[in-house]
């Protein structure tokens, strides 16, 4: 027989008492994971020429439509081609302007200990975005409104490996659209002290978050640092849209970080090919970022995508599929050929429950970006249903899982062979190491202990209530969310009346968009 | 808002049709995936060496420990310094035994078409083995039987990127134990016609098993080929036992593949330290292979490992950790090294249920596996339970997960790329491409689609049922055990009655061994 629980060893109880010491534990906040293990690559060099000349030829030949005037003016300012919306793009053009993008970003977050790298062999995990539904702490799947998203913000300040709070984790749709990007950053900001995640989906909302921010970090701060990241998606294939550019533009000008992403349906908008969807987003997320610096050289711009395979039976967007991975690894490699900071999004799936899908997806796809080399791992935490819902229990499943990957991100150290050798020169044929002095020294981080994951005995587990994973995490998210209160981030009271006094005072604004 | 379901295309109906369609679908059965992606190295030249160099002094200075007076005769004879059961090798003798271990082995199945092969570039998928319990169809956990064991034969018959049907996939407990592997055998070879595993528990049953094969292969073709695979597992820290080792000289004497692998519980049974694990289970598996090479020069023997680590805090083992995918890198990197294939196990966990955690789990240490590039993937259909209960659910949604690491290890191919950029050019900003002729002519095979996975909306799974990802695998393995017998592997019913007749034969015969 081949398995793991023959020679199991005792280790019952003590399950309370380590929930109280739990409880007790101090707040754990990982730094930026610094990566110390290689970047996976599977295209040789020819590939990726191929690749990169491909792009070259789509933005000189096809070009690529800015549907909005002032972006139009800026090209043609810069030395492009313009014909009514179509932009079209030397390789020199685009080669010198993505060379002036920062190779790492610094993004401050309001607590500095907080502050993280983006880019290089820096990497960070940022929860998930804009679910319009949330499945809650009773199991059901509704509308999601502030409190929820209140509620994921502060798990993120309190999950160790994810390192951004987050913005619109779930939509609170119990505010109304105009208002809703003041209550999502303080919201972010309040809750947490980790950087935070701006608004993109009116200019004057970009505006508004980037006056919140000066209120947080002072005017002059904020002009001279980056401290928050928008996502703005280009219309796949081949458009930037008025409102993403509105949102480029906003944050450009104040010095803030865009993620450039190209919004794949791999087979619906791109060809149905892993390599001519990379040709063709790879096209278009480095439009965008040479945009972002024909409007201000040395902006903090993020390339990357968002990537699904489309179900070429169903037209349903799939994700941790084997070309989700490929296309990953090689996206990685131009980023790298670009020397830009990159995104990918890490614990996606389609699955509309956490379930065994929800995992097979997510754990697929977040290893295949980590081994990529992502430089920003969106949606690390709490994805389900291809985006359209936010799930507590998965966001707390999600969020030991990417402290996994950061564990695995650290590599592999030498640094206690010589006690290890030593040790089993003791122990000997047939002997055990967990008595040995080596064994207890190492007992706290030898090996990664997930505490959502359950590894006792079939026995133990039915007696405490044989429960699935997803109540298990459940269970841990209310825990968490309790636990907040003792360890909640402090904010200067003056900042906080400040920022309640601004959106009051936008409050009472009529907005300039409707929507 | 980034979510993946926003474009969503029309995808009603069809469910029946595609169901019709896929039960009279022709059997498909991959070859031998031939990896073209890179292998994965977490470890430079000098950390590679380091390991090695320890392994060597473990097996000069330590010593281990064969606890059979046959294998000390043979290691006399070796010239191995024997003292009591305790064996020391010069790196010299070691080396120069491993160096004569095929680097690729074929293994013959009795349909010819399902012959594969193992190491090189060559990756096989097997299901997994051994488990007392069933997780069965109606989703009960019981103690399982011949009826299971022949379920799982003709499941594993089915599935596509599974090489292997198998041997124990679970335990037959309502067959006498001495009598079992007879069962075993005869289930594996009259369910399917594609490689299966052999009996390691006594020499006896060894010897049966490769009596069975020449029945089926014919006695000169069994002795000149090999027509199966067994495992023996190192008793860690450095001790093989008596048991086992009948079974390698056996199987070695035949000239059958045998997976030599240390039963890693890392921390328990090896240092607390990932390179000081490895350092153990290279030099146990290095002396495994070397005995087999000092038994017959060239018998074909498998180098790897069974990982799990160990909590310290409770002692229980735990898979899918980061140390874990480290470990299999670094496995990986030694096994070239030595030239030899080498087998790791895919789909392990330690959950009770199909759930969350199973699949977390099994996912990450599968892609580690497959990027690490094992040959031999066991494990990979059914685990549950750290291998205490083998699940037909499970093994369903794991098959289908092996079929998409099987795409990924086939690479990035450029051959239509021309034609993905002339699609490019056709569709242009903004447009579709769901209608172009390119999409058209790939749309069986650009992207895996997944049939377990639910990637509808919310609204169509709901209507069908609101059906969680286990539930849609039971119904898939009733169906396709349904399905078997339309495709049932036909068997020379004189073959079949030598087989008959030999079992009861033996059955007949008082066993050599009790228990």
């Amino acid at each position: 027989m081949e398995s793991a629980r023959s020679g199991e060893a005792g280790r019952r109880g003590g399950r309370r008492a380590r929930r109280e010491q739990r409880l007790a534990a101090p707040l754990v906040s990982l730094p930026t994971l610094e990566r110390n293990i290689p970047v996976y690559e599977v295209l040789d060099e020819e590939g990726l020429e191929l690749i990169h000349e491909a792009s070259m030829r789509i933005l000189e030949e096809t070009g690529i439509e800015f549907r909005d005037p002032e972006a139009l003016e800026i090209w043609k300012a810069a030395g492009a081609e313009v014909t009514g919306e179509r932009v079209r793009l030397g390789r020199e053009l685009v080669m010198e302007l993505v060379a002036t993008t920062p190779e790492v970003i610094t993004l401050h977050a309001r607590n500095p200990e907080r502050t993280v790298k983006i880019g290089g062999r820096n990497t960070v995990f940022a929860p998930t975005y804009g679910s319009p539904y949330v499945l809650d702490l009773e199991g059901e799947r509704r509308y999601s409104t502030l409190a929820d998203l209140e509620a994921f913000h502060k798990l993120a300040y309190l999950a160790p490996a994810l390192h951004l709070t987050g913005g619109i984790t779930c939509e609170p749709v119990d505010v109304p659209v105009s208002k809703r990007h003041l209550h999502i950053a303080y919201s972010a900001l309040r809750h947490s002290d980790k950087p935070f995640m701006g608004a993109t989906t009116a200019r004057e909302r970009a505006e508004d978050t980037v006056a919140i921010a000066k209120l947080v970090f002072g005017e002059a701060f904020v002009e001279a640092n980056t401290v928050m990241v928008s996502v703005c998606n280009c219309n796949s294939p081949l458009v930037w849209d008025a409102t993403m550019l509105d949102a480029v533009k906003t944050y450009a000008r104040h010095n803030q970080a865009v993620l450039l992403s190209p919004f794949v349906m791999a087979g619906a908008n791109t060809p149905a090919s892993s390599v001519g969807a990379v040709a063709q987003l790879n096209a278009e997320a480095l439009a965008g970022l040479a945009f972002a610096q024909a409007v201000r050289p040395g902006a903090p711009m993020i390339y990357g995508q968002f990537l699904a395979t489309v179900s070429m039976k169903s037209g349903a967007p799939m994700a941790g599929t084997p070309e989700i991975s490929l296309m990953n690894f090689m996206i990685g490699q131009l980023a790298r050929r670009y020397k830009v900071p990159w995104r990918s999004s890490g614990m996606v799936n389609g699955s509309k429950l956490v379930d065994a899908q929800a995992a097979y997806e997510s754990a697929t796809t977040m290893q295949a970006v980590l081994l990529a080399g992502a430089s920003y791992v969106f949606h690390s935490a709490g994805w389900l249903e291809a985006g359209l819902t936010a799930s507590f229990a998965k966001f707390m499943l999600d969020a030991e899982q990417t402290e996994m990957a950061y564990r695995l991100g650290q590599g592999v150290s030498f640094d206690d062979f010589e006690d290890a050798m030593a040790a089993l020169r003791e122990v000997g044929p047939g002997g055990h190491y967990l008595g040995t002095a080596h064994t207890r020294a190492r007992f706290q981080d030898a090996f990664f202990m997930p505490e959502l994951l359950d590894n006792n005995s079939y026995e133990q587990w039915a007696a405490e209530g044989a429960q699935d994973t997803a109540a298990r995490a459940t269970a841990k998210a209310r825990e968490q969310l309790a636990r907040w209160d003792d360890h909640a981030p402090a904010l200067d009271p003056a900042v906080d009346e400040a920022l309640r006094a601004f959106i009051k005072e936008r409050e009472a604004t009529p907005p300039d968009t409707v929507s």
